[in-house]
């Protein structure tokens, strides 16, 4: 792996973790991943709103936004970006260096490690007729105190995703230990029944994506009535339709969860537009 | 914090860990934590093994016992501790280093980062009269999969000891969302209750420590019939004395839960003779 220039750590070029930092020792921290198109983080007031959230719930103090955002702009220099190119950076912040035990250092000094990758090439396909999931069997843990939060305890995400290997799936489907569909591995999902679009409820587990919160807020544009509620997987598979959504790659129709297929249809589509023009 | 050569990435007191250590980025790792006596790990073989069945449930290979063995040698040499002398180890293993996105790469290297820190000085009056604990609101969540694994993802641990900071507490109680009683923070935990010894389960959350395994080992030597099973609070404040262990203090009286208090009791002394000589 080449990493010239392709992370920042602490606002240098030249720092690495510290094997004592408390990110690497426990996931003591949280992150976020965004597109950067011309230099600038898509959504950046959402981002750094949530970046400050998540934070906050585990009792970090965020730095500033005026620190990242010159983190961002030392690291995706606009003048590398060809026209309408995106590229991805994921900004980590963990509660800083500490020495062994699980209780915080009294003074802590955060640390933030901005990481820059390319776009991935999600297929074309994918955009015109929409993706396969799997039900994964690896179920989330019921735990209100850190639900919501994109934080950097994420071996259930990996258990899960090392479920499969076939390119023909796009995400897996994360249950909850009770059968409650709650998001999939790197996405959160919706469905529609009528002209009512269910987002499953994210206060014992899941993380709360932005672009899930960018959706909800569609509710008037859309014409649906929305509701945050627990659903069942037997619930899910009766939906007229159902849709994937992340920052990365936006908005995707359901083709197929396992067995259960679903006929070509638009709500993807409709949203994707919307959003664009929200 | 002064570093230097206190710890060894991959054999190596030059290295750090990278940005792209899948133990920084999600916590996928594993980790022990050792006494060092006179340059060599207590209870190598116990860890080791804990080690190697550890990485296997998260699907890690676990570097040889000769590699970490002589990562030991070089950060630990034998004519750096005074007679009796005790240092810590913490040996942490993650998946390596990976890409952004949860699926690991197809081909990992595991990362192996050694720390060495000073034996905490644990008061005397600890070993001689007992400790206090209290009862964390924080509890753990249920993950069977992830059950019994020292992992890297400790954020329920990390919350649970922010709550308190007076240091009259040693340690705080850690119950399941059920209300079950599964360990402390740092410690597991056995009550005993006539002449029967119970731990908790450990099968759906809780992490199984080396000296509860060995203390399990001690029935016959104690003439006390343990048995490894669930139980309430309610139940372990009625207990007849109630001990914690870990592979750094060894074993420590319980003298009060909360508003609970014991008379002095004798079995944590019992107990840590038995396990000299065992």
């Amino acid at each position: 792996m080449s990493h010239h220039r392709t992370f920042l750590i602490n606002g240098s070029f030249d720092q690495a973790i510290s094997a004592f930092d408390r990110g690497f020792a426990y996931g003591d921290g949280v992150f976020r991943t965004m597109q950067i198109r011309n230099g600038l983080p898509v959504n950046w007031p959402l981002h750094y709103q949530k970046l400050v959230a998540d934070c906050a719930a585990i009792g970090i103090v965020c730095p500033s936004a005026e620190l990242l955002m010159n983190d961002l702009q030392q690291l995706f220099p606009v003048n590398e970006f060809d026209e309408n190119e995106i590229k991805v950076a994921k900004i980590i912040i963990t509660r800083g260096e500490g020495d062994r035990g699980y209780a915080p250092p009294a003074v802590t000094a955060p640390t933030r490690a901005v990481i820059k990758s390319a776009m991935p090439q999600y297929a074309a396909l994918n955009y015109a007729q929409g993706v396969n999931l799997r039900v994964c069997e690896t179920r989330l843990a019921t735990q209100p105190k850190l639900a919501g939060i994109k934080h950097l305890n994420r071996l259930e995400n990996v258990l899960a995703r090392m479920e499969w290997r076939e390119d023909a799936i796009f995400d897996g489907l994360l249950l909850d230990q009770q059968g409650h569909v709650i998001e999939c591995t790197m996405s959160n999902i919706f469905a529609r029944f009528d002209n009512k679009l269910i987002t499953p409820d994210l206060t014992l587990c899941g993380v709360a994506g932005i672009t899930r919160q960018r959706i909800l807020w569609l509710e008037s544009v859309l014409g649906l009535t929305v509701q945050v509620t627990s659903i069942t997987l037997d619930q899910l598979l009766q939906a007229d339709e159902v849709i994937i959504c992340n920052s990365l790659y936006g908005v995707f129709q359901v083709n197929s969860i396992g067995a259960k297929s679903w006929q070509q249809q638009k709500l993807a589509s409709i949203i994707r537009n919307a959003l664009i023009h929200d």
